[in-house]
């Protein structure tokens, strides 16, 4: 089952939805507080309702189209994620990447690649989140920037997995190749981070192993950059991200794990304000974002 | 004028109050949704009244004692901060303790000392914080933590001073010595910080550089460390900080941002569950924090 | 199926619980936003899953003991009414009743008793309701006051009938008496209402003309009062009563409409502090609740 | 000092607001919280800050038109009133058209003209209030209503006296006639209140005596109805009518009272889709809706 959420035209408020193909089941009209998957997912879970069974009995009435929605922009994040956490270095590309950023000579990336703990990091609030198809910012300081794609996880405040998502974790390469101390500052930014379209559910039969994480990159009309990672080469496992993340930590229900990225444009590629992100894993769908100007303050 | 905030004992609610020497004047009862002093900070601005005046109107009746509240473990977080910022190797001491307890050979930590940036890092979430009084809880997984006693400013979201506080910023030195990468998760954890008792607001005549902070541990009715710094030693300017910190990145009403650390215990020294964590500015006040086991989750 | 709500002894946080036989079972600590039945029932509803499986698999573990809760006072209303209403002359005996309170020659009693449109008023606020086991409080401007056994119908804000519970209109003879215009004012107060313990959900095979109201009100240890009515001698149909309730008037999720009293004490009888009112319909439960003076404000 | 409230075209958020002349002050951009007026109300209060200095500080910039605001239709309520209620039969013109409509021969408001105790119901909760500019409307089964014109006062929690302002309480006439049981459904619907344009704050020197309540009804250009009433008529205390409201039933902060009306159309005069209401007190400002038929549900 996939869900999304999206803002009613009238009412502007937030609706919870159920994407079979391209046509849009509201969930939200047939039971009013279902505005964020998370409490359908507990209601389910201490049911024992299957969720395909459950889609079957909500997906009632004609549906919208998912391709008018996201035309319009009403689209917001499939879930309201107060945190949003990452990790680093959880492919051998990254490692490569971040070596070649860095101006530090005893590498903590090779270090960390290597060690049984992985990299953490809080990546945005909420309100630093934008929803799919909205601008993510640049930073006015930096000028090296990428984006990350990242296969990203949806947790519950037991630790347990929710769904799945497409994640966008946009970085600054010069600050945090300046220091790695800088990391924060490289990565927690205003409009910083994008993900969605869709939560895709998971079952038991959820099988991200066989799924590629690919990234294109458009600017004025162009390809400017595409590339691919098929999540058999992430070295880490997911559940141990995040047993680690929640270790002395409780996260608040719905808080989105982004599980670091495989793809790392050419050296010379930063961002520029007007290009546009797609990024797409099959299973679940694509998430685009234009990029826009640091924002006047 | 100082301020701080507490739960009523009967109701339950948030209440904020005016402190004058050991006398608690309740002003929520008089101005019922200023339970947080941001938007009492907002309507004194806008006014045009001088604090002191204010508070001069606030205080009336008889007060309560502010020995009882403490006492009584009523106290809460002087300020609501949806977010608590800290800043790192701010002081000649912090950089020898943190090269002290790295095993990177090319020091990040020489580096960020001498450069124009600072380290900035996210510290904690509002339900990560415990109120003065409460205890501080340690990692499960750290043999090596200590507190990290901090002049602390907190900032409105136009990135104004409204006042300063005393913070508590409890680190694992273990796990961010293994790499620096592991930052986040040597300060970022359940009952990792903890900030008050009061809130000396800021005027132009509030002098930080007059001020020193000073560290007691305590532990089996025993003084196990004590250290002091003056503020004068502080390598940074704090409007610099605050600056960084809001570059690019709005933080909410209310952001306490920690000023970083002066005061390093040696390095054989770690907190166990029953020490007591007392911090001192004299201008400002004492928050002292009991440190309690890892929680069972 | 049965459901009540109660407050966490530890944290104060409103639970809600299905309850069988003597025993209660949490339902919140499974689905978290279900503290109240309203938006339980749209869920399942929306699901299709009879109540009665739903119950099964919600209850779980060993329970508690309805009786502790109750005793330890920790019962709250077993819905969140912002708005609870009332109809008037629904028997033969009310009607007797008021047309022998009445200063008013021209009988309105009579009248309505007679009239396809039912007497409907405002009864309360959410805050103007006490839980089950609180104390209901007196007018300081009335000299005979007398509860109301009343079933009462919860419904949704689409007209539904979510379920059955007791309530209690309690209400001031002598200000309505003196004019029916005051009726607000001998109806409208503080602590004047309450309903509970439970909701029995609604189904189709729930038959309230199988039901008897009956009410005790207990003195120093004696039954001073009781009588009962079977729900036979209803005049009015209770669907009747919701269509002209929502008639132009769109009301909130969980309204509770007390549907009037078949049971008036005789009229020297009026309550005083201290007294203790028990209401019972047997296929729902006892509500209880002690007689309180005038609040000092 | 007046205030308004209005929604902010770019975010949709409720801002309060300073009108001086035509010329509207923004005061939520300067105090966020501040977006209703009990709050500054209760502020000002407490720091013995007069409201026309309060007025002097705020009212800075160049301001925005008020009759552009209200020509969009932005305009808000001004106070967000959780109840308002509503006095009856205050004027001997109330007192004659009750009874012309009444079909109960012993006249119940000729005793409440009379009497000690006023008439006092419950009129509106917030969501059944429409912003001045707005739409009242009309219920389905009545074939005979009027606007009531009526001189209505905000009052605080603490029973204060706020402000003032000007009230519509569209009424049914033959609901209400055929029985004065029924005054609740001839009164309490969808879309039957409002109240507005702006808030006049209460000090000493406030003399609603002074002051004349004049009403116009207008239909497809022509107008329909006008007439006038002196508030010298009205036949209580203000004072007196906030007593008998809060004896034994505190209201919420913002709570308006509407002191009943003085002006009524002939009796064969009944609203219809498409007319509008204009009711003007000088001291205050215009209160101005049009009348829309019933809401298809």
């Amino acid at each position: 089952m996939k869900t999304l959420r999206y803002r009613d035209e009238t009412t502007g408020e937030p609706q919870l939805a159920i994407l079979v193909k391209d046509t849009v089941y509201n969930v939200t009209r047939q039971v009013p507080h279902w505005t964020e998957p998370v409490q359908m997912w507990y209601a389910l879970r201490a049911l024992g309702i299957p969720f395909e069974d459950a889609a079957a009995r909500l997906c009632t009435g004609e549906g919208i189209s998912f391709h008018e929605l996201d035309e319009a922009g009403h689209l917001l994040p499939p879930v309201v994620a107060r945190e949003v956490w990452a990790a680093g270095v959880t492919y051998e590309r990254s490692r490569e990447a971040r070596n070649a950023e860095t101006k530090i000579s005893d590498s903590v990336y090779d270090r960390v690649y290597a060690a049984e703990r992985p990299e953490l990091f809080f990546k945005a609030t909420a309100d630093r989140v934008v929803p799919p198809g909205n601008p993510l910012g640049l930073r006015s300081d930096s000028s090296w920037m990428v984006p990350e794609p990242e296969l990203s996880v949806v947790i519950s405040a037991t630790g347990d997995i929710i769904g799945w998502t497409v994640g966008n974790d946009l970085s600054s390469r010069d600050i945090e190749g300046e220091n790695p101390l800088y990391l924060p500052q490289a990565k927690v930014f205003s409009r910083s981070c994008s993900f969605g379209p869709v939560l895709l559910w998971h079952t038991p039969s959820t099988t991200p192993a066989d799924w590629t994480v690919s990234l294109e990159i458009h600017r004025e009309g162009q390809l400017a950059f595409s590339g691919s990672v098929p999540f058999r080469q992430f070295r880490r496992r997911v559940d141990e991200l995040v047993d680690f993340l929640c270790r002395d930590n409780p996260v608040p229900d719905g808080t989105v794990l982004m599980t670091g990225t495989g793809i790392v444009p050419p050296d010379d590629f930063t961002l520029t304000p007007g290009d546009r992100v797609d990024i797409c894993i099959d299973a679940i769908g694509t998430l685009v974002n234009p990029i826009a100007a640091p924002m006047a303050l």
